[in-house]
C-alpha cells in the first residue's frame, strides 16, 4: 500500500515516527468525526504532528487512504471467510462457528475503519470499488457455502442459504456501530454470543409448538423440511 | 413536519403536485447518489421539476428534510417495537417473532430512507440527534425486554439479553443494505426467514454434541444454564 515518492524520500526518512498505520488510524478518527469530505490531508498531518509531505510520502491523496482502509478490511474479510469455509474436516456447525467468530473479531478489531469503509464506497475509484464489491460477494458466498453444506449434511435446518448468509453477516457487521471497547462485554465474548446465536439459529431441531405456536409458521417449516427431503430423494443421496 | 410559509402560499398552491412525501423520496435518492453534502435544494427541486420555493414551502433547508426522514424511521421504529413488546398475551416466542418481523418490514419498506438516516446522524441538529438516540435506545430496550421475558419464562436460552438484542437488531437493520425489491425473495419472505432464524436462535433446546462439538462451547452453555437456574432459585420463582 505505501507508495514510494523518491523526491520526498530523505525528508520523510528524517521523520521516522510516521507510519502508514498511524496515518490510517488518525484519518479514520477524523473521517468519523468530520466526514470524509470534511477532512483535509492537512488536518490528518496536523493530528499526527507531522507535515503534509510526510503524509503524501505514503498516500498520494485522501482516496488512497480510503483504498488502504478498504483493503485492510474487505480483502482480509474475504480471505478469512474463505480460509474458515475451506476446513472440510470441520463439521458444518464448527465451520459456521468459525466463519462467524472470525468475521466478528476482524470487525471488532477495526470497528471505526470498518464503518468508514462501509459508508464511503462511493468515494473509491471505480476499479477499486469493483474489487471491494468482489471481496464482499466472496464473503457472502463463503458464508452461503458453509450453510449449504450444513443443510445437505442434515446438520442445519433447510432454509434459503443466501438470505440466511446475508442476515448473519448483517448481525456481525452491525457490531461496528454498537460495540464499545472496554464495555461490559469483551470483543471475544460478543463473538461467542453471536456465534452461539448463529449455531442455534441453524441447528436442526424437532418441530413442535415451541417453534412458534402459530399454525402458518409451523406449516412453513414443515414445507421447508419436505422440500429438503424431496431434494435428497431426487439426488438419490439417501 | 410541513412548515407553513404564508408569503409563498399561493405560489405553491398552484403547484398542487408537490407533496412532502415526493420531496422526501427525491431527496433520499439524491443523498444516496451524491451524498448529503453533494446535494443542493436546487437539485432536489430540479429532480421534481418544481421551483426551489415549492420545496422551501415544506422544508426550510436540507437539515429539515433529514429531520423528517429520521422521524419517519426512528420514531416509528421505536413505537412499533414498543407496541409489539407490550402484547403480554403473546408467548415470548410469538412476541419475539412479532418485534423482529415488524422491524424488518418497516426497514424494507423504507430501505433507502433508513440508510440515509443511519449514516447522516452527525448532520442532525443536536436536539434532534438526542431524540433519535432516544428512539434507538427504546428499540433496543423493547427487544431486550422481550428476550428477558422469554429467558425468565424458560422459553429462551439464557444469554446476555442486551447483546442479543443488539445482534438481532443488526441482522434486521443490515437488510437495508442488501435487500433488492423485486428480487428472488419478497420483503415478507425475508422478514419470515429472519424471524425464523431469531426464534430458533433463542428457543431452549436440549444440550448435546450438536450444539458445537467443542468442549469449551458446551461448557459455556452449561455455565449459562447453571447461572440461569441459580438466579431462578435465588428469586424463589420455582
Amino acid at each position: 500500500m505505501p507508495k514510494s515518492k523518491s523526491k520526498n524520500h530523505l525528508k520523510v526518512k528524517a521523520k521516522g515516527s510516521v507510519l502508514p498505520e498511524s496515518i490510517l488510524q488518525a484519518a479514520t478518527r477524523l473521517f468519523i468525526e468530520h466526514g470524509f469530505d470534511g477532512t483535509s490531508m492537512y488536518e490528518i498531518a496536523d493530528a499526527l504532528g507531522v507535515t503534509r509531505t510526510a503524509i503524501y510520502y505514503y498516500f498520494k491523496n485522501k482516496e488512497a487512504i480510503l483504498v488502504a482502509l478498504t483493503d485492510n478490511i474487505t480483502r482480509v474479510a474475504a480471505e478469512l471467510a474463505e480460509q474458515a469455509a475451506q476446513h472440510k474436516e470441520l463439521t458444518s456447525v464448527e465451520a459456521l462457528r468459525r466463519v462467524v467468530s472470525t468475521h466478528v473479531k476482524l470487525i471488532l478489531a477495526h470497528g471505526h475503519q470498518f464503518r468508514i469503509v462501509e459508508r464511503s464506497e462511493d468515494r473509491l475509484p471505480t476499479r477499486l470499488r469493483a474489487a471491494a464489491a468482489d471481496y464482499r460477494r466472496s464473503v457472502v458466498s463463503n458464508f452461503s457455502a458453509v450453510i449449504e453444506r450444513g443443510i445437505k449434511a442434515g446438520e442445519f435446518r433447510p432454509t434459503d442459504a443466501r438470505v440466511t448468509a446475508l442476515a448473519i453477516i448483517g448481525m456481525c457487521n452491525w457490531t461496528a456501530w454498537w460495540f464499545q471497547p472496554g464495555g461490559r462485554k469483551s470483543a471475544n465474548e460478543v463473538a461467542d454470543i453471536i456465534s452461539d446465536l448463529t449455531v442455534h439459529a441453524m441447528i436442526r431441531t424437532s418441530l413442535g409448538p415451541e417453534s412458534g405456536s402459530n399454525i402458518s409458521n409451523v406449516l412453513r417449516e414443515l414445507r421447508n423440511e419436505i422440500g429438503y427431503l424431496e431434494q435428497r430423494v431426487a439426488e438419490g443421496s439417501d
